[in-house]
């Protein structure tokens, strides 16, 4: 028998501010940063032993509440036996869901749920890697009941019961064979870019970044709005102006408007085409996000990066509030409470554009809008995953993209592996870039 | 001048685990915990220099995630013009808030915004206790356009805009002199008690707290319910039989329920005639609570203990989904806001009946519910605050409950300071309790 035998976490910090990279309207000061957990097992494998990696995405500062919270859940792994772990990842799960005083600090929201999602991050990789496949692949070779078993349906009954869950997944079987020689004949999954549009860069950079970008191959481009009205008229403009009328462009509030002002806004900029608007408001406001999607139509309305759990999503879903649902790999609470949005979103026809960027969640989501289309939906139309051009030299597997797709990942796991030089280098505090930063 | 000068932060846990007091479904071994924040100022006062204390409410491990926010917020203080802190708390607020790191945490949830909670709590003590004032009466006679700058707004402006804020306060000020000697007259702020009905206790303990609970004034009463149906029935029957027909009968779930469980569940046990049903679903549901509320008219609605933040709370009153607001005083970012969700409840005529018990919230929330009636509704119908009899012997100033009413508060400040002997027992893990408990 081999075991869990220990866990180690890492807050990991990449010194992102100092270059803009990532800069919106509400954070302008981002340091992509990584609450990183190893789940390290006895199991002998090529080159030392099995261990799985996970990680949860933030910006900086407090990065280590996250890492500690993640502590908390994963210690109650050690000792485990590993078949027990990787053939019953919805008892691991409910297992540490279940331990109501750290539900008491969200529940299900903020810090521990960020840890929590690490932590099952980590969890699937270590399953997939056992397996010899990458996530995506061995979500798609599961026994659908097995599957089911593992996804947290709770709270979702009114909108998505386990039987509709079961018959989901039953009735793609047969047809996923092709879908994954569909898919990988098409050179991967659609991306799109949002290298381009960040508030930090200049017009210049701008203008050069997007023409790039269609030149490989881009359809799709967004841009970050939000600061002033005026400067994003002209912004969007000259996006526009640049790309020419074929390119769909999207903008992007990071949630800074009120309701009326988000109507009021983006009407403003409507008369450049734009496919959506991206977090318009606070991503807690169902009702919000259904009264501006109302005042802006045909102007689509995204949100998700910040939806904090499975029950915003339903909710989102239920009131008809967003055109694009974009759930986030690392805020979700891993593949247990993402499949069942990705079914939710199935069931109301509403496509599932996940957010990446960040520090690895490329890495992550390529996985699941490939499950997505082998799985659930089985086609791409009105679906691209996002995709930013930084840190992917961080990871053993990165993703690869080329001519606007992400190509299938065909390394065992979850791609959520940091190099061990990267944490040595950005460990915060102690890693040497922070050391060396410090003096 | 007088400066903020230092911090103190405490991880304050409670053994309450060991007697089942606060058992529910949910939640079966609580250890009520305080992140526990002391504002340290260079002002002399008589006995020393003046101190502000605040604390969020937790109900054990994690309890040291909140205390390390709360240092994060807290820490930024350090410094500060004692005046200037005091004079603007609303720039106080959005400074702590404007950091787009912590931000990323939540946002506005989880374990940062109960963080900010505790430090928030902490400086509006500290106004008052500066003012010589109880916190009620400090917000009670503070200029009206003072307080709107000090309450956070944004999101609310489909709801609630800054006007009507200010309108409402202004209609109220010159009823307020009146409404103080109308509710000190009356002996203070009704309450209810849920000391009775925790899931933990035999049938015996509860009937004997019940008739003790109506022998001493109290006209509501609350039960804990959700682990078996039949049980409940059985349950609940005893309580009315024991408190008679004209007692109103609250229920309790702690969120254990799908949506259309929770329907059919209360159907079962509404024969009794059931004053509120609480807590039905996910916190989270504002869509699955106006389902539930349909389906179980004309049995109440209540909830609001983990409604997260006031973008919750605005939706709750949109969808129609409550018949009762129960705020939380340590899980809302205070005063600033707090009073913003009473704001708009008296604007849709729902009454807010706040949530206490843990440790040291009956102590907050009888400041705002004598508030809510001086300078806000000016009524006391429908409107109960919770009540439960337990820590209290560790505040310098404890809510005093006399014929089932909250005794005004006199002594300055927020009464939520903790006996320093307390503190030294109770910290942890190295107060002299836990180290006496772990050897």
């Amino acid at each position: 028998m081999t075991r869990i035998t220990d866990v180690e976490i890492h807050d990991l910090r990449f010194p992102t501010s100092k270059t803009a990279d990532g800069s919106d309207a509400m954070n302008q000061d981002a340091d992509y940063s990584a609450a990183y957990v190893v789940l390290v097992t006895d199991e002998q494998v090529q080159g030392g032993t099995l261990r799985g990696h996970g990680f949860t995405f933030t910006i900086g500062r407090g990065n280590e509440l996250c890492a500690q919270a993640a502590g908390l859940y994963a210690e109650r792994l050690i000792g485990l036996d590993l078949d027990s772990v990787v053939d019953d990842l919805g008892g691991v799960y409910r297992m540490l869901t279940s331990d109501s005083q750290l539900r008491w600090l969200g529940p299900e929201k903020g810090v521990v749920h960020l840890a929590l999602a690490a932590v099952m991050n980590a969890a699937w990789d270590l399953a997939a890697r056992r397996a010899g496949k990458p996530l995506w692949r061995y979500l798609a070779e599961l026994d659908s009941k097995t599957l089911v078993d593992a996804l947290d349906l709770r709270y979702l009954s009114d909108e998505l019961t386990r039987d509709q869950a079961l018959a989901m997944l039953r009735a793609s079987e047969p047809l996923r064979a092709a879908r994954i020689a569909e898919l990988d004949a098409a050179g991967g999954y659609p991306c799109y870019t949002t290298s381009a549009g960040w508030l930090g860069y200049d017009d210049d950079k701008m203008v050069r970044l997007l023409r790039e970008a269609v030149d490989e191959g881009y359809r799709h481009v967004k841009l970050k709005v939000g600061r002033d009205l005026a400067e994003d008229r002209r912004r969007v403009a000259l996006a526009r102006q640049t790309v020419g009328p074929d390119i769909k462009l999207m903008i992007d509030a990071n949630q800074m408007w009120d309701v009326p002002e988000a109507i009021d806004w983006v009407r403003e900029l409507q008369e450049y085409d734009l496919h959506w608007i991206e977090e318009p408001t606070s991503p807690d406001d169902v009702l919000g996000h259904a009264a501006i999607r109302r005042g802006v139509a045909p102007t689509g309305v995204a949100t998700g990066e910040h939806g904090m759990n499975r029950v915003l999503f339903k909710q989102l879903l239920q009131a008809e509030a967003i055109d694009f649902c974009q759930i986030d790999s690392a805020r979700l609470a891993s593949i247990n409470e993402i499949l069942p949005v990705y079914l939710m979103a199935a069931g109301r026809g509403i496509p599932v554009c996940p957010h990446a960027g960040g520090v690895g969640l490329c890495e992550l989501v390529q996985h699941l809008s490939i499950f997505d289309y082998v799985a659930i939906t089985g086609t791409t139309e009105d679906r691209i995953t996002e995709y930013v051009d930084h840190l992917h030299e961080h990871f053993t597997d990165p993703c690869i993209v080329e001519s606007a797709r992400y190509r299938m990942p065909q390394l065992p796991g979850y791609s959520a592996q940091i190099f061990a030089d990267s944490i040595a280098t950005y460990r915060f505090p102690e890693g040497t870039y922070w050391v060396a930063d410090a003096s």
